[in-house]
């Protein structure tokens, strides 16, 4: 079995929760890349992660209590501030500079989270890949941001969006529409990015979905549907949506009875067999009514679960002993050629990072 | 550990669903000899067991739709037939010879289902043991074929079967009758069958066992019991059982007053540590009498549960760390040469297939 | 992995079960270090250990029959005698020498019943280590002898009362009384004993903690408390706790307001993974109030749930494959030199015993 060292991309920037999930003075126990983490917001508002076992006896610091902007384990009572440093020990006058845990850079952009697990001194905020739409006035969202958990790894999400065939048959009656999506809908060209991939997916004058037809019913019966995708490492996709009248032309600057959406999804590995979710759902019209927020969270989560069931399905069949040859598709160029850039992005890192060295043997257990 | 591949025989044939668990146009995903298997009822009647993965990303096939004959999985909506073969790639001209999936051999005979999980080249259908009373007028059985999941290796029920001793203390109020069963039954003498066992015991003169004496109040209070035993490989079970009045002479041609029942078991290795059980227990006498096959059934349930409840927890302790040898009595004869017998058919496959060959790396996950 | 022969300590009693577990006639099935034994009480009203698999096919013993002092395995029928020698096998004459299952050394002390799991030869009673209090009318304890469950290694509840420091963040508002406990409280000089260490904290006028001011509440609003502990191989401890008034002196001879306690903890491996723990605490005062048990009971289980939680997360944290070094703090003196004891002896057991020999192979499965 690969290690977590060979398993995951390190270094670079990992949705870790919606800013939503953590108030003032709260925690948040979560698990990145396989290894521990807990999240805290300070009272100066300031959010934290660090290594959530105590430097002591691995007792978890999500236990703890926020103090200030420090975090006391409630085991001993060993107190750390928000750089992982050890402050105090109760009953003992001396600290070593060992008395610490591990701090991991945690930056907070647009509603989210990030977390940097890799080599602290790597970390540039500067490549958090920020989507406007999530800070931008002129977009709605969900009623709340979304969070999913997955039992299965990431990639097979990142394969699921990769290819918008599935549509047709994972989602006929919900976000696809019909299964003649994946026979006439415009044949799909690649761009293989240097970190991702591009496609722009048209199906013209067809029946509009059922997701988009309860939110917009005077839309006509029949319309131009444009989707265009971009995912980049490590797991970052976003997605622009448009409903045209027939014969719509995107190059003529004519937005009249157009409609258009904007969607985030963002696949955190949590260990190489179960994954976070993060993902909202953002439209152009009809900004003020709730009814319409609540509509689009229904239609897409029971499109989600759609994916979920499926995915998590071929995960389990994919761990079993019986090993499992797959056959490529034509339209397997875009999840490929992101496969291709994912691997050779952790073999490049393996070969500087994490330095070669024998594991630290478990002194306790 | 041992591989699959040494764990168990795989050119024979096995009892894989009963034919009134798969109607037409339905679908039953299961696991035998640990590969995932669909098995499906096209619209013309026949039946299909395919790998269960469909050769592009490993979706569930039995997620999938049965058109016809064929089956579509319901991820990318690649379209196979009934040899497995993909016949329509939605969005794509082109398929290659290897999109297809594995088709295992699957043939219907006397209500079962029998699938060979081995070479099919060498799937030879008049191999299959087929128990003639399940086709037979003559004989009336359970209200429905029965099926049980054990949560433990096959050959541990196989073992339970090739010794009736165990009537007498784990059936002793429901299948056996009395603990003297175990001391006073005529001493088997067991002939050993090329591929299996075959014994016969006779408890003579004595109270006849409540799962009988339910069904046959008037059949006296003391009776011979005689049951002629069946074990073949990989797991396939015959019994002919007898209550006659004392002193009765088989060999008499004399039947009046005697009640016979046929049951057959089948164990069929899900996992190595968990199986498929089928039976049926078929009599007869009073054969319009719904209420009596409900009674054998409710009988045989309890009693077949007392098995159940033990073996489980025998596979427990046999998968502790702790090693265990065991002490054998003569009793043994039976099981010993039908686990030798199986070891030996192992071990000749095993020169010859699965042709020796790295194991295919999986290379999705 | 290690197995589970370097583990643990073999050579040494282990806490097994209270008496009132197992009365006459009845069956108790625990694992201990990883193996799977069976408990009884004989008619004679003596206690037997006996490897909980049947010689024969490893069925339980423990869904066996007790007959006499013996235990007859209900699914052949095979007897065994209370020294695990098989003197019964229905429908057979011969027993061989083997026909027997491994006893354990089992005696009862002081309500306890201890267990010996290595070399049979070197178990001597007069090892156990008996807590006089249990059997003393002067102490009155809980209402019943108590036992809980552990999902962590025996050895992090050892550490967890080996500095207690943590009855201040642990146990603030149960057992502790306040955070103050952890800064002021007497350092504590730890005397290391050739099996095991001692120490005595005193915690002078402070508040009672609220499990002793619930049933002593006349003891004044400021005490000075004092806890003499020892914890000795493989996971017994005892403490003598006492509450005086401010400025007592031990040595004085004078006990007019002081009230004592006596605390016994027996924590045994069940797995590496797993332990068994069963404790007492017991009073010098209020003895004929069954309410004040009662009181001590629910505020101790109160305390214990505190631990419980706390170590068994800190178990998973610990189970996960990022490694996990260690950094110590002055307090560990205790449980340092605690560990290296442990692994002195299990080093030396090791050298002699078990022998070097060959795992048997699992012939069965």
């Amino acid at each position: 079995m690969k290690s977590a060292d060979e398993m995951f991309l390190w270094n670079c920037w990992y949705a870790a929760a919606w800013d939503h999930e953590i108030g003032v003075g709260q925690k948040l126990a979560r698990t990145y890349l396989e290894k521990p983490v807990l999240i805290y917001r300070g009272e100066s508002g300031n959010y934290v992660a660090l290594d959530d076992r105590c430097c002591h006896r691995a007792a978890p610091l999500s236990m703890g209590r926020v103090e200030g902007d420090c975090i006391r384990c409630m085991y001993h009572g060993m107190k750390y501030d928000a750089d992982g440093v050890c402050i105090e020990i109760p009953g003992q006058e001396h600290i070593g500079s060992t008395h610490r845990v591990r701090r991991y850079p945690l930056v907070e952009k647009g509603h989210l989270l990030w977390i940097w697990m890799g080599d602290p001194d790597l970390a540039n905020p500067d490549d958090i890949l920020d989507y406007e739409p999530l800070s931008d006035e002129r977009w709605t969202g969900l009623p709340e941001q979304a969070y999913m958990h997955y039992d299965a790894n990431w990639m097979l999400i990142v394969d699921n969006l990769a290819d918008f065939s599935h549509l047709a048959f994972v989602h006929t009656n919900t976000l696809g529409g019909s299964e003649e999506y994946a026979y006439v809908s415009t044949a799909q060209e690649v761009d293989q990015l240097e970190r991702g991939f591009r496609f722009v997916r048209w199906h013209k004058d067809s029946a509009p979905p059922p997701y988009h037809q309860k939110v917009s019913p005077e839309g006509g019966a029949r319309v131009d549907r444009r989707n265009d995708v971009r995912m980049l490492v490590p797991g970052v996709f976003f997605m622009e949506t448009t409903f045209a009248p027939v014969g719509w032309d995107p190059d003529s600057g004519d937005f009249n009875g157009v409609r258009q959406y904007r969607n985030c999804q963002y696949m955190t590995p949590e260990t190489r067999s179960t994954s976070h979710f993060f993902w909202n759902y953002l439209r152009d019209f009809r900004h003020d009514e709730p009814e319409v927020s609540i509509s689009l969270r229904d239609s897409l989560l029971e499109g989600f679960m759609e994916d979920k069931v499926l995915i998590e399905a071929q995960q389990k069949l994919l761990e079993i002993e019986d090993p499992f040859q797959p056959r490529f598709l034509q339209a397997d160029a875009a999840f490929s050629h992101f496969r291709q850039t994912m691997q050779k992005l952790i073999n490049e890192e393996r070969k500087s990072w994490p330095p070669a060295s024998k594991p630290i043997r478990n002194q306790i257990l």
